[in-house]
């Protein structure tokens, strides 16, 4: 364990048993949230963070889940004592995003109507269903408003859509490599990924729990997205041209450095994620659009009065910064001027999970503002 | 018909019976070379003029191969009466690559020593390869020494090629939307296209002639490819975020433009193209290094000789124009400084088979200039 983290923390779960109304029409019921916190609620209840994770995260953020874990939580470098979260001074909630298969209720969890894994069964959930599970689980734990919320690329979609579905929630929204709705690009990499999964033959139009996964498929799929998390610079940087086997080249098995890193990679993701579940997350992601509902994204992003900050970054092609223009060009044009800090980097999409310095230098300076606002 | 086009054509091969020594070491006996030639060889033989198509072209590059063709070639806008390859003052030649399932020795043609398709009992060849079989090719028509040498993408490739192996062979190259070497994000790319293909059970390690193909690992694939034949700028103006189909966006299957645009090209695909031959030029691609054989890339360039026209797009992230400027930068400190026009296009990749204008314009003055001179 290393010594500034947020120490040994246990993941917990609340499981609602009245009926969640979707915004599909459809219901849940019951419905289980697991979550982590991390440092104390103070008395008047005004130090909470939610922290939304991104598309394949957990509800562990930071600390160890036991003394014997290698790593610890995804965003462990910003959310610690004394780091850009700091927990000696707020109390960080993350929760497993509604649909994933982390411990919240997901298409791999069992439908009580059935007794078996829900599976296509499974309704569609939306960001919106996302953040409404979230602000059930916050009012459990006794938090009526929230400090800040602050998320990357999906988690960035979830404080969005904290600020526009409850503009009186939270104070401060941190909104990082990310956007209101993704372009047609990377729905165009969804579709890969989509395709790869349902085409493979043990996909079973979702019916393979207690048989073999659709493993191939699920790896092919998360190889597209690894594209999409780096960058051509990054692409550069991390293989180059290497060759990544001792084959001649014109062996038709050689591979390069880049393809042991995807299919590494791809595979590996196969032994801690369900296929359904990323089936119906990437479809939470392609149909987010922060404007529905509202008429329009101007519409939309004028319900926002919470201080809000966004950070990109320079080579991410996923959300470009034009993405986040947009928003920084309609929040001003309505009077609520966001802060935007722009990252110069290599990594691609994946910075905002790889470059702590300046970010979390960045998100400190932005809370201490908040604060004595 | 289109009124100016080059007519109708007829696709011709010729079958060498000697051994054909590929760069791996290996040998290929007999090779056939599908072929299709527009305009007259003059007197002096000095009118020829080589088009090298791209990854899944073929040698029918302009007219029709019968009346009623819906389609003309594939570059029938650059190759004809009047055009920018003006088929009345030059004698243009396109022949399928090698590797390729267009008439042209691949993997699924007969193995002698089997009597069966090749499958992976093929070689492994190279973009040196299919040079060579189109300079074996030209003699036997009766060419010595090209006008010029032109391709796009993967055909760009190969005019690098006949410069640096052959520098007194061709008068002039052009290399449109094309570099000495793939980035290492293309290979990525390639690679989601070669797990696709080789996950699909139908595949089975390549023996699959005469049995259901693998189509849709190859559709797959090909999805992969059609997102780096696009752009950012391609993707918005062409599906935005528009729904693809009647359900509600909160119905599992329902979907986006997009996705219906990579499915139906996806599929379209399998129909006219082998599996195997998409897995040995995907090779091919990959394993192009213009340096091979030279020490350096510097070392490469230095060889080529012939007047040279690089034209790049704007919005190309499969071949970004930092990789020609590599080449006008070294070509220039050699002394031998190419002409280099960058086509601003929203188009990406795909923009050298859809602007025509400009690019036309270019070629043209170009080839004037070559001819003057």
């Amino acid at each position: 364990m290393k010594e500034n983290s947020a120490g040994l923390v246990r993941t917990q779960s609340v499981t609602f048993k009245e009926e969640f109304f979707l915004q599909s029409g459809r219901i849940l019921s019951p419905v289980t949230v697991a979550y982590e916190t991390y440092g104390s609620l103070n008395e008047d209840k005004s130090n909470a963070v939610l922290i939304c994770h991104a598309l394949t995260g957990s509800a562990h953020a930071a600390g160890y889940n036991s003394p014997d874990d290698e790593k610890p939580g995804w965003w462990d470098d910003m959310i610690g004592p004394g780091k850009a979260f700091d927990t000696d001074k707020y109390f960080v909630i993350c929760s497993n995003m509604l649909g994933s298969c982390y411990g919240t209720t997901g298409p791999s969890s069992v439908d009580p109507s059935t007794g078996r894994p829900y599976a296509l069964r499974f309704p569609v959930v939306t960001v919106k269903d996302m953040v409404k599970l979230q602000k059930k689980l916050l009012a459990r734990l006794g938090v009526e408003k929230l400090f800040c919320v602050a998320g990357g690329s999906m988690g960035g979609m979830q404080a969005l859509e904290w600020g526009v579905t409850y503009p009186d929630a939270a104070e401060s929204l941190i909104v990082i490599s990310s956007a209101g709705r993704i372009t047609p690009m990377a729905i165009a990499f969804n579709t890969i990924a989509r395709f790869a999964v349902k085409k493979d033959p043990n996909w079973m139009d979702g019916d393979y729990y207690g048989k073999a996964s659709p493993r191939d498929g699920l790896a092919i799929g998360r190889m597209a997205g690894h594209i999409t998390y780096l960058s051509d610079a990054a692409f550069h940087k991390k293989f180059g041209r290497r060759l990544g086997s001792q084959e001649s080249i014109y062996d038709f098995n050689s591979v390069y450095e880049v393809e042991n890193y995807l299919r590494y990679n791809g595979y590996k993701f196969t032994e801690r994620f369900d296929a359904n579940s990323y089936l119906y997350i990437l479809k939470a992601m392609d149909i987010f659009d922060l404007s529905y509902g509202f008429g329009s994204y101007e519409e939309a992003l004028k319900r926002l009065s919470a201080k809000t900050l966004l950070i990109d970054f320079t080579t991410d092609f996923l959300f470009p910064p034009y993405q986040t223009d947009e928003i920084v060009d309609i929040m001003t044009a309505c009077g609520n001027p966001p802060e935007r800090v722009t990252i110069d980097s290599d990594y691609g999409h994946d910075a905002f999970l790889l470059e702590f310095g300046e970010q979390a230098a960045v998100i400190s300076a932005f809370l201490r503002k908040v604060r004595k606002k």
